[in-house]
């Protein structure tokens, strides 16, 4: 699996768009991190001011993964499933939250381990298999099968960007899928079972022993095979992150600008950044997730969290709640008056005249 | 100044959006801040689902200090005026965001050391007086002044709240504010003036250093006064910032919630407290200010801000950055499918079926 370079956003736009908040109506960096993402925003964009997105889209890449049989999730995997169907009638939360925000929502059904041929063509299209090995005792994935993952995942960026959409968000449904995500980040990281087995769903202590045991017995096959990122895809990751990895790659590829959400999409990034070294520039944290590897995730790829409202959901939704800071950041800097148009004084205390 | 008793948001719309959570189609509590801000706003429209707020309105409340002649900002004074005609003309931060978010934005003249005549009745018809006294060494206000200004605040909740306002934001404008809220802040919490001087519009450390030392010798004349809060914001204060008081505290009085912004806000907010005990359960904390003493604010008040994002502007913007996350959470509440609409199994692994 070969990406072309990435190249980073347009260096031209970002100054332009960091002079012009300069020319605002406020004192200097007074709106921080709402200027750093309109300066994003244009850079991504290639131009200043950026618009506000107007096409943001989120895929919800759902599968189901074999260690949840034992017991690393509060939920049973049929769950998986029944939620596919509640995304595609609307009723989920990151359904409601991309509504309030303007964002489209599909789900793509990597490897829903149940029959899903009664959902529409293009959620089952991409659908590699029922499931993945059980990663603590074997193989996620086939060679084939981490392939073809992938590619479902860069087909999906693809059409995805063909179509107008003008920013992408992975979002994740799976019930375990903490479990191979946090087994990832350890691997990229040389971090420790314990530093990353978080509580996902609502597990009890139990339950976090049973989960830290199959991260550790999963690292142990996992970290022969850090140097080559499918290859990990293909022994601890499975088909939904496989196909995450991809979408995000290609996102860059198409400098398309991303959101990241959680652990799962963390997780993907961080292989993604590994077969597509940049795409990171194309990419914000909407949000720090409650789960402790996501924080590593945050700081391996140098990305600084937009909200930190302690979620745990996935779905996208710390990315879609992220959307309406993005959107704003982007008409202060295309609406706001300059000192010279609404003749305010600069800190010099010169009174530039209206024009 | 009395305010009747303030009663507390509808506990039992309360323990109807909490025990709602626990029935939508996710892990409970894993939408974090989100549920909570949920629940407040339940609580405090006495109804579950809340509604989305169809009418927020920010208020900002513009005046001038005398203590802006010490050298403690880095702006001239002439630019409260002129800013205020860029919110009329809709150029500021706050307009844009307000627009963004679906929040009006209106201008009260408090204390502008300008002539205002060429503005509409609205903005001037509560003007108390031009700047205020130098407060490091004289009385910011008479006594007639400052009960004309927060009567003025009243009226203006009063105002908003009558004409159907379902949130309210107090904003500022004023080259040099954040010196007499710094001194409120720190008399009502026996801070040391270092520790609440912050940089305002970006000062530099010369400036820093007038701050502070207009700080340390207007605390010196607060200090024997912080039990009365009205002879505080007379002593230390100013029209806009008692305005902001009234205003706050009237909202509690109300039941209608407001979104508190940054450290000018804050400082009003304190005294409304102390003039209303309990105001502070019909208040969010939009955001948490770059400004040191906003901090003290969150402490004292107990409140967690919504947005951290390195925001330093007033004029309400980062209460209205906070916004939209509001409208997010009343949607979920509102429109998320629940376990049992939905057929999702729960943690126990019961499926519910779809009714």
């Amino acid at each position: 699996m070969e990406f072309p370079p990435i190249t980073p956003p347009d260096q031209q736009a970002h100054r332009t768009a960091v002079a012009r908040h300069d020319q605002l109506t406020k004192p200097a960096g007074s709106l921080g991190r709402l200027e750093e993402l309109g300066v994003w925003m244009a850079a991504c964009q290639g131009a200043c001011p950026p618009r506000p997105f107007a096409r943001a889209q989120v895929v919800v890449f759902a599968g189901d993964h074999g260690v949840a049989t034992q017991g690393v999730s509060a939920y049973p995997a049929e769950v998986t499933r029944q939620m596919v169907g509640t995304f595609l009638s609307g009723g989920a939360a990151v359904n409601v939250l991309a509504a309030s925000a303007g964002a489209a929502v599909r789900v793509v059904d990597m490897a829903v381990d149940a029959d899903t041929d009664d959902t529409p063509p293009a959620v089952t299209r991409h659908k590699v298999r029922r499931s993945s090995g059980r990663i603590d005792v074997e193989d996620a994935l086939s060679q084939a099968e981490v392939d073809a993952a992938l590619a479902a995942g860069i087909a999906t960026a693809d059409e995805e960007v063909d179509r107008g959409s003008d920013l992408l968000i992975a979002g994740d449904m799976g019930i375990g899928n903490t479990t191979p995500s946090a087994v990832l980040i350890a691997a990229l990281t040389g971090t420790e079972p314990v530093a990353v087995a978080g509580r996902g769903t609502g597990i009890d202590d139990a339950g976090w022993m049973r989960k830290t045991a199959a991260i550790r017995d999963a690292l142990r096959r996992a970290r022969p095979v850090v140097a080559d990122p499918v290859e990990l895809l293909r022994v601890a990751g499975g088909a939904d992150l496989a196909a995450m990895t991809g979408f995000l790659a290609q996102a860059a590829v198409r400098r398309t600008p991303a959101v990241l959400d959680g652990v799962a999409s963390g997780a993907a990034a961080m292989v993604a950044e590994r077969l597509a070294p940049g795409a990171r520039l194309w990419w914000l944290a909407g949000h720090r997730s409650m789960e402790p590897a996501h924080d590593v995730v945050l700081e391996n790829l140098e990305l600084a969290p937009v909200l930190d409202l302690q979620l745990r959901l996935g779905e996208g939704s710390g990315a879609v709640a992220a959307l309406p800071l993005l959107q704003m950041a982007a008409r202060v800097l295309a609406e706001m008056a300059t000192f010279g148009d609404a003749g305010v004084s600069g800190p010099a205390g010169d009174v530039v005249p209206a024009e």
